[in-house]
């Protein structure tokens, strides 16, 4: 604490990641990364950067990058947004789109970074229950709301809604911005990109570090009609000029454009999830069903899951523990490599 | 303009940088650049960059750079603070330190970004007016003020405070944050990071964009005491997790790395200034004492700077021009290298 911090700066409560360690050899499991390498050409891309484009400033506006997203996803540039990854988006979407008077709404199990970024904007929010089987009730988010913002699927759980309640939620708030967060979305679950041009209050985020595997590069994109992601600029605008560097540019161009390996890296991690689902079931573990790259699993409620997470940490396999109501006695693990994986259900059986 | 947009939204006036031209070949002496390429040791880092650095989370907290950063000037990992660029960081700053009860200081005449975080932060701010020859008077910020910040050497006029003259202002007001922006520091003046250990009200920013050559890739820093820097931390982590991705990190740790490369490309600049300024005399332009990258120089009363700036446009050579009271007649030549410049003194004689 210190006299100079501002008043928002005192009643912060910042976010917490997951750890990355420095030094260590250990299985990673606990921050939701590809456990494949991006494309070769991403690499290609990287290595083959000109010092000019180190020297000089990035293009501000990202218009080739912009212009590669419509492309790929039927829409015009002016509904594509990108920022330094998608929690420099969401931060912007929270300050330019859900700083309302009325309060915005999200699911009471969710990404933990949302009531931050409502500390650090003033956003008045109310937490909206799951239901006991973690499962989201669209039907719950029906009360009055200046925004709603929800996962999908959504994490720590990993389960999706379907891209028609999705519609109906979004259907159902058209005096409010729906954001649906769709950081895990190329695992299994139906893009709500495709409903862009149907409704003006929806917009959707999604993040380049899980399934193109450039965590390390920090990419994030919002798509949305031209007015709201008009919004953002304004808000980017005032903010930074220049929030993608030059080398995330060209690697997630080259990202784009290297269809066949997204897709064959999102095949392998869904076919490992449900061989790691499988896995940990027949140890005893009861585990939700994810449409995400990791699983919310739990070894039962008469076993100390904290001290099991630990246990896994000692033998050099990290996974994530929140110690928080209702999922308190679970593991969220992310789903590794099948090598990973086998590494994590081979040490278990000792640790129960 | 949206229904959807906050507030805070519909007020914002964006800031909007020097171009950055897409396709054309042109003299670029407009947005401050190094003329010369980062050192081969930059190039190289970046170049061998692996796949496993862009699959996975960056540091979030940049320990290996922050100890770089510490150990180049003297300091401790916890009185360095980095961000996406120097804007970054700045904006945190306006919001973490800045943002208080009595209004914020600067020159009527400098930055044009800082009124924009003050309107996207809520801050009110107070300009005092620079001297008749662009000077600035030190003793003119003895007024109450929640917080001070000051360009040194200010932009755009390029004009150098002294050392003594920083410490002075600092010492003046020692219940006030005052940051010392030092873009352009290391083009002739005296950082005032030698202060950091006397003064717990003073933070110094700079960035890796100017005389490191870095631009494309975005890491701006900040010193101050550890009370400071917490600060800002905690809005960074309330912000977002991980602002430097990891080719930046490794990049800047090479370029801190290579102290005779930082300083031959500075010399030169140096050299280039003046040969510059003498050229523009012999052709009848006053120019501001310049201790930065840039000079800023009028053709004379009588002259239609703006016409002049498109005219140079025109003939392949971008500068930049700001319409607004007292620097409406003059251009922000950015220095080039030595045939750089030439191509601007052989090109205005026909223009004048």
């Amino acid at each position: 604490m210190s006299r100079f911090w501002s008043d928002v700066t005192r009643r912060l409560t910042p976010y917490v990641p997951g750890e990355q360690p420095r030094h260590e050899r250990l299985i990673k499991l606990n921050t939701n990364e590809s456990p494949y390498p991006p494309s070769p050409a991403v690499v290609a891309a990287v290595q083959q950067i000109e010092s000019d484009a180190l020297r000089r400033y990035p293009d501000p506006e990202s218009a080739r990058l912009r212009q590669a997203f419509a492309d790929y996803h039927g829409l015009h540039p002016d509904q594509v947004f990108l920022g330094n990854g998608s929690d420099e988006v969401l931060a912007h979407v929270f300050q330019g789109l859900l700083q309302q008077q009325r309060p915005l709404l999200f699911p009471d199990i969710t990404y933990s970074f949302y009531p931050v970024w409502c500390e650090l904007y003033g956003i008045r929010y109310e937490r909206v229950p799951l239901g006991a089987d973690f499962s989201i009730d669209t039907s719950a988010f029906a009360r009055p709301n200046g925004g709603i913002i929800v996962p999908n699927p959504n994490a720590p759980t990993g389960l999706l809604l379907s891209l028609a309640q999705i519609r109906a939620l979004v259907a159902a708030n058209p005096d409010s911005v729906v954001v649906i967060d769709e950081a895990y979305i190329d695992f299994g679950g139906e893009s709500a990109i495709t409903l862009i041009n149907d409704f003006d209050n929806l917009l959707v985020v999604q993040t380049l570090s899980k399934s193109r595997a450039l965590a390390g590069l920090r990419v994030g994109v919002a798509f949305g009609q031209a007015a709201l992601i008009d919004g953002l600029q304004r808000v980017k605008n005032s903010f930074n000029s220049y929030p993608l560097d030059a080398v995330a540019q060209a690697a997630v161009l080259a990202s784009l454009a290297d269809e066949d390996w997204f897709r064959e890296c999102c095949d392998r991690v869904i076919a490992s999830r449900e061989r790691l689902t499988r896995g940990l079931e027949a140890l005893g573990f009861s585990v939700l069903p994810s449409a995400a790259n990791f699983i919310l699993a739990s070894p039962g409620n008469d076993r100390d899951t904290g001290a099991l997470f630990l246990a896994l940490r000692e033998q050099g396999i990290i996974v994530r523990y929140f110690d928080k109501p209702r999922i308190a006695g679970y593991l969220r693990i992310t789903v590794g490599t099948d090598a990973q994986c086998d590494a994590l259900l081979d040490a278990l059986p000792a640790l129960l």
